[in-house]
């Protein structure tokens, strides 16, 4: 039995292209499909444009969810995905968004949420 | 000079109140009004209610994101907290959900996001 109910990756991309980072209709639109490639199911989503620069926004999928920040003045994009089940390959998306942004590498950490032993001793 | 662009407190509330948890309107609202709580500013809003059971949802901020994920069958709420800027208090918004949703206890890991020197060697 999973001991956990969840997965967070959280990935950092390093010198991505500043004109992609801040088009909020192209980051929505390649985070959508990296929900796809990762073998998960998109439900509705929500980006934000900045001024003068910068973009979040978020995918609600039925494994939780995909969120951005971008910084482009520092060509830098923070992404999360967090995810529960089995099914889902968080490395295509991963790579997938960094050919996207033409980003020179990444960083990620991945963490647990939701321990079921310290759920079921609390219950 | 901030070392980060970002931060991220990661919050896991244990024996919640089920009924509460599973109210996607009411889970809304105390999200939007975490946000306030927490000195930060509303952009918009989306969130969703599985069957059987279970919400997701996040608020998108001028400072990033508040993002939620329940299982009612857990008792158990998993929360985001991702901003950025000095003026932004979590612990208001982690010290009411925590009362909102009647939880027991919480628990909370805080991380940074966008290492300036890790940027700028990469750029």
């Amino acid at each position: 039995m999973n001991k956990f109910l969840a997965k967070q990756v959280l990935v950092e991309f390093y010198n991505c292209s500043k004109d992609i980072i801040d088009d909020v209709n192209k980051i929505e639109i390649l985070m959508n499909k990296a929900v796809l490639k990762a073998n998960a199911t998109i439900i509705k989503s929500t980006f934000h444009k900045f001024a003068p620069q910068g973009v979040s926004g978020v995918v609600v999928i039925a494994e939780s969810h995909f969120a951005i920040h971008t910084w482009p003045e520092h060509n830098f994009a923070s992404v999360d995905l967090y995810t529960c089940g089995t099914t889902i390959d968080e490395n295509k998306a991963i790579l997938y968004l960094k050919e996207q942004f033409n980003a020179s590498k990444f960083q990620s950490k991945t963490l647990n949420r939701g321990n079921l032993l310290e759920i079921n001793k609390n219950i």
